[in-house]
């Protein structure tokens, strides 16, 4: 799911920042989501995938 | 996404307590999220996905 997170923030030129303050999700807690380091809610997912403009589904790598 | 859950679970005639020890989830748990009261993390999401044989983003309604 992080890698799907970080490609879609690259394709849309968003920094890691940004898109965390877009997201409402603290800049560090972003960094690990991003690195496969947290087990994040579903409601985060829903956050990030907003900032995004994605579906949520489409994050997520099964 | 409770009502996602269930309403798959009941198309492949799955008690919920059945469903949530295929998870491995509690039992209990399962109820409260089927109704919508639980933030579940990713990571149960995709244990109820791959239980009830689906895509986890199947059951995410955005």
């Amino acid at each position: 799911m992080g890698r799907r997170i970080r490609e879609t923030r690259n394709s849309q030129q968003i920094s890691q920042e940004t898109l965390a303050d877009m997201a409402g999700v603290d800049r560090s807690h972003m960094g690990f989501i991003e690195r496969g380091k947290r087990d994040i809610r579903v409601s985060t997912l829903f956050k990030i995938a907003r900032a995004l403009k994605m579906p949520p589904g489409n994050l997520l790598d099964f």
